[in-house]
């Protein structure tokens, strides 16, 4: 049987459009995963018989019912009095609930105030979900052989009890069917030239296989699943093997793991270290590189010579070269890369330097004009990009080549 | 009368979680701004019978219902098929869209299909909407004194559409009353205090007035929102000021701005310039302050000093001050803070240190000790966080304390 989910979430500043609904389609893709099928999905207001409405509408449609969004503690959030009205039940006080709240706001040496008490409040016949960041906790319902969970809208403190507790309450509730799902992840190569590489590939798939191109960015994530009790896992691990190896040498991740990571990964395994020189890029490239837990491991640190008066006098960038070429060039680059390797004594050496925009282009160097250069103790290069995105564009499809740049020379090398 | 209108937006693509529908929330923002409330947002699948239902619904309870998705020329896409049923009318042949597909077929000099030719069919009783960018006309019905809007879900299609034909003929059929809506944002106190501090005011505003809070990361927008034709500007502005002044210190834009920007202007009012050391941000602090366009009027650069060896060489941090406190302490931040502002001769200095997880705790300094640090000409300060979210939390609320004890000192050297 076929479970179907409804996602309601709730919240004046969605309708309005202040904000974008992200968390939405976060629980779309984490249902679809365990074989639950969303059918529909509804916003409404904080506004009590709206949200009832919904409620009602959801209960004749859909096994699974998941709310989101008003459950704050002011009282602009009206959700958790609508639902003792729609379960007919009143609000009692929750003890570890209220623990837990009282336990933050004493490691934050914060006062608790009666509103945040008045969250420990839940209704009567529901099963308190834990809000590991926050003081408003989730509720789960089980009511004629429908399930409910409302979740504040927070979307961390949503996705870490959807991650720690909803996915298998939702797996263990609902006998679902076998999902298999695995995701390569390739950089490199256009959607369209990776669909005619795959052609053949695709059309060998049992009916119950589903291949999905994901494009972001540039780089396209190939999603293989199949559906089904019967299917073997030896038999899906091999449908997989084939897509990557049908990818090639585009594939740099068999998960779904940022590029980040692989790099890392790779250094951490050769005992090698990396530094950063960025200019356009102001910080970003590091950023992403150090969201990686253990980064410390092999990344030594940046600098982000914004000014030309950094480049020269932090990175030894000659001023030559500025005057000569301009900030935004090739030896500019080389030198940038080679120069923040030797002054972290690093193995390996990046750098960026270019014009995000809005301001700043010239007719000669119009906004969008990038340089990344890449250094190792055995030779330094740049590769020109021209982007024509905004700024905040320009800045991610600069660390995206950059890390192209860096993951190809780490390849090559490794092999070596 | 209150003008009430519902989305709609079609596509399995959104159920399954493949893409974040942004359209919905631009409309709704649009909407807004002539003075017509979204009540309802729902999305459905590729199905007839969902798409009908959910149309059915929506006349029930809006009066303009707005559709976008499912007009594309590939055969998932039935929502013509189901507008004729719903309108109990037939498709036929729309001169002026067949010649502008034409046309555009022409110019990219390819040749048109059946199925292209097809997107030309349009039903009986509407009234085309040009498409600018593409082959899919858009559809205008007027029935029983509520009006329906189906637009192409690509999205520069549909806000073309919207711009060009929409507000205006949205405008003409409903007179709508007026909306007046501005956001004050506050830093450095929670929800609950900030509902208390504003308790009074709130009860003093007259019915057609809301307040909203919008929490995000610990810092709360604060959003005044009016409705009516009877409303003067002047009245708005004056409940407006009133929000700020009860607020208090904790506004830091009367705008839906972020601090960084606000940073910025004041940095390049004073033609003040920055320099950050960064450590266990790892550079974001960085890229947050150099993603607001024209940073390079006050941001000189950063020193991302991820290893300790490069706190002492590359930002000179002593070696003793390290090894009696630690690189996670209050001297190091410290030094950090004024050797980076004395490196790149800037204003200011900033700084971070800490230990932002999974690994790396300890009992003394477990994860979530984190130091930020301030220096200017006449003053170095460091201030202790405790933070308890994950790592990528952690460098958030890292870099948001950190903007917060940087804009608190530049408004007090400000007034100065």
């Amino acid at each position: 049987m076929k479970v179907l989910a409804e996602i309601i979430t709730i919240g004046d500043e969605i309708l309005i459009g202040q904000i974008t609904d992200t968390n939405s389609q976060w629980i779309s893709k984490k249902l679809n995963e365990i074989g639950i099928h969303v059918s529909h999905k509804t916003s409404v207001g904080d506004s009590e018989s709206d949200i009832k409405e919904a409620l009602r509408l959801a209960k004749d449609r859909a096994d699974v019912i998941i709310v989101t969004g008003g459950l704050g503690p002011t009282k602009d959030d009206i959700t958790k009095k609508t639902v003792c009205g729609f379960f007919d039940t009143s609000l009692v006080l929750d003890e570890g609930t209220l623990e837990h709240i009282k336990d933050m706001f004493e490691k934050k040496g914060r006062t608790i105030t009666d509103l945040n008490r008045n969250q420990a409040l839940i209704p009567k016949n529901c099963t308190p979900i834990h809000n590991e960041f926050g003081t408003a906790p989730g509720m789960w319902f089980e009511e004629k052989s429908k399930a409910y969970a409302f979740m504040p809208g927070v979307p961390y403190e949503m996705k870490t009890m959807v991650n720690d507790f909803l996915s298998k309450k939702l797996q263990q509730t609902f006998k679902t069917p076998k999902i298999f799902h695995r995701t390569a992840r390739t950089i490199g190569i256009a959607e369209s030239n990776l669909a005619i590489k795959l052609d053949g590939f695709e059309a060998s798939l049992p009916e119950n296989y589903k291949l999905a191109y994901l494009p972001k960015l540039g780089a396209v994530r190939l999603r293989l699943s199949a559906t089904g009790n019967t299917i073997l896992e030896e038999e899906f691990q091999n449908y997989f093997d084939q897509l990557v190896a049908n990818a090639g040498k585009y594939v740099f991740a068999k998960d779904d793991v940022d590029i980040e990571l692989v790099i890392g990964d790779i250094l951490r395994s050769q005992s090698k270290t990396l530094a950063i020189a960025e200019s356009c890029t102001g910080g970003t490239v590091s950023g992403k590189i150090t969201s990686i837990p253990g980064a410390s491991d092999y990344f030594l640190g940046s600098v982000v010579s914004y000014s030309n008066d950094a480049k020269v006098q932090l990175l030894g960038v000659n001023k030559s070269t500025i005057q000569e070429f301009g900030a935004v060039s090739e030896n500019t680059a080389m030198e940038m890369a080679e120069n923040v390797r030797k002054k972290f004594n690093s193995d390996f050496g990046l750098s960026t330097t270019g014009i995000a925009g809005p301001g700043g282009g010239s007719e000669q160097k119009p906004v969008g004009t990038v340089w990344v250069g890449y250094s190792d103790s055995k030779k330094t290069i740049a590769k020109k990009l021209t982007l024509a995105g905004n700024r905040k564009l320009n800045i991610e499809l600069t660390h995206l080549s950059l890390m192209k740049l860096f993951w190809r020379n780490l390849k090559s090398c490794h092999k070596a």
